[in-house]
C-alpha cells in the first residue's frame, strides 16, 4: 500500500507527522514524500525541512494520498502542477486525505463539489465555495475522501483511517505506539470555547500566514 | 529565545513535531535542528528526514534543549558527541525537554538522579535505573526539566511549557493555532486500557525497533 504525502512550501509540519505517525506504521505501507522538485521543503518556520525524495513527474499512482495544510496553501492554490498533481493522483487513489486547510486544494482541484467534509476552523467559508458542504467534526468521511480539522487533527484522522483500512484492532495499537491519550492542560474543548482574544489572534495570524512565511528566509 | 531540537538517526517524528509546533510559535522564538553533522536526518520509518542545519559542534548555550526519542535512542545512549552535547547545553539552558525514550538520553547524561520524570509507558524501568523517580503523568516539570510521555505526549507538553513560559493566555491561543481538541476515535484513555494483544505487539516493536531501523535503507 503506497502512502504520498505531497510537499509544498510553507506547509504546517504537524499537519503531516500526525497523519504520518500512524499511516507509516500500518504493516505493508510504502510512504514517500513528493514535492515540485526532489530537496529540501520548507515548513511555515522556516527552520524545519523535510526531504521530498520524489518530484510530482515521478509519481503515477498512489493507494493513500495526502494533502496537508499550512500558510503555503495560498500560494498552491494557483500553483497548476500541485492541483493538478492531486487530481490525477486522485484518480488513482484508494483514498484521498485532506487536512486542514490542505482541503482547500482539493477543492480547487475540483474534488469536493457535492461532497462533505471538515477543515481548518478558520477556512470553512472558503471551502464550503467548493460547493462542499462543511461539519465543524474532527474527521469526516465521504466516500474515499477523508478529511481532518486543523493541525493536529491528523492524528485522529489518521487513526480513523486506519480504522477503515484494517480495523479497530489494529488502530487501538497503533493509538497505543504513539500513546495518543491526550491530555491538554488547558480547558477549552472547542475552538469556539477558546478565548475570544485567541480567536482574534490566530485568525489575524492566519490571513497573514502567506505574507508572514514570504518574510521569513530559511537558514540555509 | 532559542529552542535548540537535537535529531538522532532513527528519531521518531512526532516526538519532535508535536513539541515544535507550539513552542516555535512562541513570539520571540529561535527554533534550531541540529544533529551530529548538517545534512539529513532521517527518521525511523526511514521514509521521512528532516534538515539538520547546525551541527553539535557549533552549539554554544541554548534557552528551550529539546530531546526527543524513538528506536535511534539505543544507539544514541553510546554516542558520547550526543551525550556531551545534552550535558554541555543543560548547563546554559533554562529548560531542558526530554519527550517519550528520549528521557533515557537525559538520564544517560546524568541529568536524572533524584529527579522526578515521565517518560514512554515502555521504559519506565530503563529511566528509574538512572536515579529517576517515574509517574504516568502525561507531562511533568521537576526544577527546570520538562518531560512527556510517549510521542503525541510532545504537544501536550510542548504547552504546557508554553503555559510556564508566557502564561496560560498564549498556551490557549497556540492551542487553538494547532487545533488541539482532540477526539480520538479509539475508547481507549490510557496504555494500560489497550488490549493486551495491542501492549504486547507495541512492546515487540520496540524492543525490536533498534534492530529494525537498522534494516531499513533510506531511499536516497
Amino acid at each position: 500500500m503506497r502512502l504520498t504525502i505531497l510537499l509544498m512550501d510553507g506547509f504546517t509540519a504537524l499537519d503531516i507527522v500526525g497523519g504520518y505517525e500512524v499511516l507509516a506504521n500500518v504493516p505493508g505501507t510504502e510512504t514517500e514524500f513528493a514535492a515540485q522538485a526532489q530537496g529540501l521543503v520548507w515548513a511555515d518556520s522556516r527552520r524545519l525541512a523535510l526531504h521530498a525524495w520524489r518530484s510530482f513527474a515521478e509519481l503515477s499512482s498512489t493507494d493513500i494520498l495526502y494533502v496537508p495544510g499550512g500558510p503555503g496553501v495560498a500560494a498552491a492554490l494557483n500553483d497548476n502542477e500541485m492541483i493538478e498533481t492531486i487530481r490525477r493522483l486522485h484518480e488513482t487513489s484508494t483514498w484521498t486525505v485532506g487536512i486542514c486547510n490542505g482541503v482547500e486544494l482539493l477543492g480547487r482541484a475540483g474534488l469536493l463539489d457535492g461532497k462533505q467534509v471538515t477543515t481548518n476552523w478558520g477556512c470553512r467559508d472558503r471551502v464550503r465555495a467548493y460547493g462542499a458542504a462543511v461539519n465543524s467534526q474532527r474527521f469526516h468521511r465521504d466516500g474515499k475522501l477523508v478529511t481532518g480539522a486543523g493541525v493536529s487533527a491528523s492524528i485522529d484522522a489518521g487513526l480513523f483511517l486506519v480504522q477503515l483500512l484494517r480495523g479497530p484492532e489494529l488502530a487501538a495499537t497503533l493509538q497505543l505506539g504513539i500513546e495518543y491519550y491526550p491530555a491538554p492542560p488547558l480547558p477549552y474543548r472547542s475552538p469556539e470555547e477558546a478565548p475570544a482574544q485567541s480567536q482574534a489572534l490566530i485568525r489575524h495570524n492566519e490571513q497573514n500566514g502567506p505574507r508572514r512565511i514570504k518574510a521569513l528566509r530559511p537558514p540555509v
